[in-house]
């Protein structure tokens, strides 16, 4: 049995960061609909798939779908003794070597605990991608495409969970295939969900979010969670009876919902 | 409630830097038309939304007409404790890494204030980007991509003004998509907005104007402000008789009006 | 004679790592069918062959088909005093300067012993190749095409076996040549492949493995070995009664095995 | 009043290079016709205009057509306390970091005086512009854009004066825009250019002039000013008597002179 | 007379290094046809001739075709107090600067002494080349390109014998016309080519060798003389009564003997 | 007069290295024909018109023409108190910056001197020019361009002269316009000039002459002063007997004869 060398008993070499994890779910996960029902039943799976083998999801979406917060999420969920995010925010400026090198060391940090896991946030701008040439560190893409691939030491676990709104790029450089699974997170696209995740936010009462589902009527809506919320702490700040007209109004200007026709 | 944690009393950790804000004010801001207006009732928009939410504007327009001082403006109006220009003209001849840590340097200081604003001025100049090529620092690029993107520590407001004359490249580097708002300024474009302008800035007398203003008729006017007044000073120099012919010809010769047809 | 110089009692200049390359035949060596057959009975020849003559296999093969365990097993089986493998794993970050000195030193340790045997493992990775671009240390690359052609000191056998995924890149960079044989191995792709290679990893009892025959039918299956036993233990990790289905799906989502119609 | 602020009696923070400027103007000005008055008349008004305002000229004009010369009478006719040039001879070998260094030293000494007047000679030259590629110094560029653009603080005066015989790659590369005025210089097209420019040098008699102009009668002529004092000066060297011929074959020699038909 | 200055008697600078051009002839040099003949009469001649005057031979080829052993043959005969190899393997892993300052020194060593001969081996690879790009250094061309042209000082005489497999890459590169000679060096390709080759090595006996000729028939051959020696060696591992038959299976793998057809 | 700060008692700063610029010109300078007449004819003209004023003459021509000796002759003819020949020899595996220093060493040299002549050799090879990319060193490009456009100090003359084979690179470069004249030495190609040339180097005697000449009739000839000396030497080597014939199979050889139809 080749699980055998699986020490449950391993503890933890370094401390947890759960707390460093929280900051990227300041808002909570609300449950806005299917499209996040799907992704938590996922991630759960996922979580517990990787207890007892080698899993790695890259949870992809559009820009503000809510990626970071749900790969934090899985993170956390985990309860693993080592939880770690590498993220760009904490390398600015950092020429390529000095990122390999971070990345590096998180995972050498992550190996000598018996179960790991390790956020890979925003993987294109990790790699300094830019669109024009294109450009992009291949000193990180190459660290990412062994890190991805290398096999923890025998008896340690490590869950990888990886975040990209580029999934086309990650393909044509070859690392998609170093994730075991794909998981696609969307923009909310219904009143349904527009009313649901309002509601969960307790950012407006009952007749306030029924004159919004009414004046959304039919109009197209497709709006991410992380500047829903933006937009409707912004139409807050106005006066009471103007909130529920401002917040329609920068969600009109912001390209999240249809124009109204006359 | 999510905004309970924004302690309002917390204190400035920088002083307030407005005089060095002024010196790109230097004319003050004449309301010269219809384009003005709206650009201000949108910047204090902008300045009130972003006391309590997360604004990020970006100000584009052609050369010259008047987007550093309109930013400047936003962020004096604030009333922020910490105010800060981030500009190409404190970063002469910095290499890419130099330049990413001045600019990472003032984001960290104003992390530090409870509310903060922050002026990205001249954005394509701060990327080094020139169109053959094109070329352009990546590394500065990734590192304003993160700065725009990360939340500021909870508690902490930070309010955001980029300034642009080249707002497709930015769209093409994917930075567009961080600004949540794209306030168009205008050149001057009117008898009308010239004769308004050139009467705020008292330069010439109302006989002086009225010649002007004949003078132009139906030929098409196109020019910046800060452009606009380095002709107008430039034609004040020489004797009082000749003030008004000298300025429509520089007007002419500056490519700011239309030739007058024989 | 020619080969009166090969002095057969010199000894060991280095410790054999058996232990390293053990780790990368974690799970053994499966005899899953014909295309295994024929790799081991080659790698066999192969091996007897370098005791007497200087041969070069490149080991190629698709993703997850177990290129680096037969490397490893044809290394380890050589009985070689002498054994390393050179892999990107232990060059993590670094830049082409550093890895071409690493890749050296390996050599040069080789030289020392009368028998040697190195494993160029993932020779594209080695070489920082990404498709865009396309980009690749040109300095790896030419040290690789040296090592490659070099002859070992007289008197001094040295094995060296590579390993990739990309055969067409090697052919365009002029590396191919260098090797003396190609050795191609296949993902499974028959019903017979797959139970005979999970009877053989003891990991689902008669009943299950003829289950899972069954329902695989006549349904198209392409699945590397190595993917393969991530699925299976992850099936493992669920109750008994789903364990068959579990695994099953896992190799539908996974790519692995033809969605059933309906 | 704008103006005020200008102090007129504020010292000179370093001394003028007047002497540096001469050597520049080693020939003198010749005033040989039309076009020369023309630039004259601008420049005169350019250094009038400068004394209240901010104008930054370009001069433009084919090679040897006396750019460098025009430019340095500019700076010197200004009559201000500070006077530079800026001049690729004083920066060969210079990388691109030293350049900048270089650049921003000479602009900051010119801050610290009330009335400034910088030469950037042989823009393309400071660029280290070569039409292959085209390859050029982006941070040189960069550099040149940022204070061509930066206001010199309040109350201080400076005079840009570029030179450039490649006025498309200056607009090309977003430069030509900050420059207020084009001033073009041109090459001596007439017999009466010629003949004016060469009495003027007094290098020839007017017996040999008269030849001169004779010998050339409708053929044509294309020569810069700098070039025909180089020829001028070398026919000197032969016997009185060849002086006229050698003269005209040097000038045919050079495609200077359009050859005679026979 | 110009060649008065050549002392015949002075003395070697260095010690030759014949033992190392021996290592690059460690099978001897077989005469297995016109081919040979007609470069070692060449070389022969170069050799005459060098001692007086200064040629500078290439010997191109395909690979394993014998190019490096030929120009090793060719400086050892010339009994020239100063013999050195400048080949790629020395130089592992150098970087451009290193590689040139390498080859600079063999250089300077070189005309210390009177009569000198230098093997450039693989100029390919010591340039660094990749087709992809193409790629290469252009420092160390440059420094090959000078030193190929630069004449020894006076009375010193200079061999030169460079090895390439890519003659139309030096040519592109303006390399080949610094050679005086190109001399081609072919693969065996008929069976008399063959039989004799390995006659002459000694390897199969008579017996033997008229089996392989029969059954070589009117097949295509084509095989590098380096490349036929490591086959023939494997081939004489296996048991006596196959090894006929295992070298022309290995020549046939190996690509260098048309496939028979049934 | 402009002339009269030429001190012609101005002592030389440094010495003058005849000797190093003889080594140029080992084999003399054969005035084999008509084009060599025209060359050295301009040379003395060109030297004589130097020590008055500044002309920068350029000498090209296909490979092994002579050029470098051309101008080595004409900067000896100068008899100036300050000779330098500017060589990639002497620059080999500098970097760009190491060469611009050692370029701009040798003007600021010259510059102390009252007249002074530089050879800036093999312009291309300065350069670091190779046709495919095309790359080159754009430092040293700027550096040269520079420096040949740069006035020596008022009261010195320089003359520069330099030597290329790529003039059409300089074009493109645009430093061909850098140079007062372009001198044009060209290769041997006709019976007289051959026999000319041979007779003057004393290497065969009348006889052998009249041989050679009848030999090659009226096919076609085109072989540069420099290979052709080479040849000559070489074919001496043989006995006398064979030296014509061994001679003329050499000029073949080399492509510097049509073959002989039969
Ligand atoms: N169902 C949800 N899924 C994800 N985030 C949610 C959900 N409900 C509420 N949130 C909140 O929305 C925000 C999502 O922001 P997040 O940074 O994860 O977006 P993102 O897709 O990573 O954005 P970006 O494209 O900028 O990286 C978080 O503050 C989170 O607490
Ligand atoms: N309505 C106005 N809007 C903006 N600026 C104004 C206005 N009225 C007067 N000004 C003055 O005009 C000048 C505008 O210059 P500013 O530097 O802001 O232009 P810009 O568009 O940033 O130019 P550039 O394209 O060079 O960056 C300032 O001096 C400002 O005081
Ligand atoms: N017949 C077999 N051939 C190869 N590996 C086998 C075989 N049977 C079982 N295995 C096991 O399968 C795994 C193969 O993984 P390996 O790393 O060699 O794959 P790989 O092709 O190198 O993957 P990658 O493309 O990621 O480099 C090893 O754990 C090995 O023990
Ligand atoms: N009318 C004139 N305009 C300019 N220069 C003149 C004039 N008359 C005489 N000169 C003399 O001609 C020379 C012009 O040389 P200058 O270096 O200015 O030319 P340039 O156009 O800058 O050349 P380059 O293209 O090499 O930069 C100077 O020596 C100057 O004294
Ligand atoms: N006639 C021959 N010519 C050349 N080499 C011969 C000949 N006969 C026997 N040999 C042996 O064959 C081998 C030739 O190998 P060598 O390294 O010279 O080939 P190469 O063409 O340089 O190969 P590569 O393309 O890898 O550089 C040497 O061991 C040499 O001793
Ligand atoms: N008329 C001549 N012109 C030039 N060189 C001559 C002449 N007569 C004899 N020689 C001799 O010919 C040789 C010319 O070699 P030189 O190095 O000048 O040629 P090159 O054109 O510079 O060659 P490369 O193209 O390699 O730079 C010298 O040794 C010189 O002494
Ligand atoms: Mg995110
Ligand atoms: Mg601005
Ligand atoms: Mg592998
Ligand atoms: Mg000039
Ligand atoms: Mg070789
Ligand atoms: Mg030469």
């Amino acid at each position: 049995d080749f699980k055998s060398a699986l020490a449950t008993d391993c503890k933890p070499a370094f401390g947890v960061s759960t707390d460093e994890l929280s900051t990227y779910i300041y808002n909570g996960i609300t449950n806005w609909g299917e499209p996040v029902t799907h992704v938590l039943e996922n991630g759960e799976l996922l979580v517990n798939q990787t207890r007892t083998s080698d899993r790695t999801p890259l949870i992809t979406g559009p820009p503000n779908s809510g990626k970071t917060a749900l790969a934090a999420t899985i993170a956390k969920n985990s309860d693993f003794p080592f939880l770690k995010i590498c993220t760009p925010e904490n390398m600015i400026g950092f020429h390529e070597t000095a990122k390999c090198l971070a990345i590096k060391k998180i995972f050498d940090d992550a190996y000598k605990s018996c179960q790991s896991c390790i956020v890979l946030d925003d993987i294109e701008r990790l790699l300094d991608y830019v669109p024009i040439g294109p450009r992009f560190s291949n000193l990180v893409l190459q660290t990412l495409l062994v890190l991805l691939k290398k096999n923890p030491p025998p008896g340690r676990k490590l869950l990888i969970v990886g975040t990209s709104s580029r999934r086309e790029i990650l393909e044509e450089m070859g690392m998609l295939s170093c994730f075991s699974a794909v998981v696609h997170v969307s923009c909310l696209s219904t009143r349904e969900h527009l009313t649901s995740a309002l509601d969960d936010l307790s950012i407006f009462n009952q007749e306030e979010l029924s004159r919004i589902d009414k004046s959304i009527g039919e109009r197209r809506l497709w709006i991410g969670i992380k500047k829903l919320i933006v937009l409707a702490e912004t139409a807050r700040q106005t006066e009471t009876d103007f909130q529920v007209s401002k917040f329609l109004s920068l969600l009109e200007e912001e390209g999240g919902l249809e124009m109204r026709e006359f």
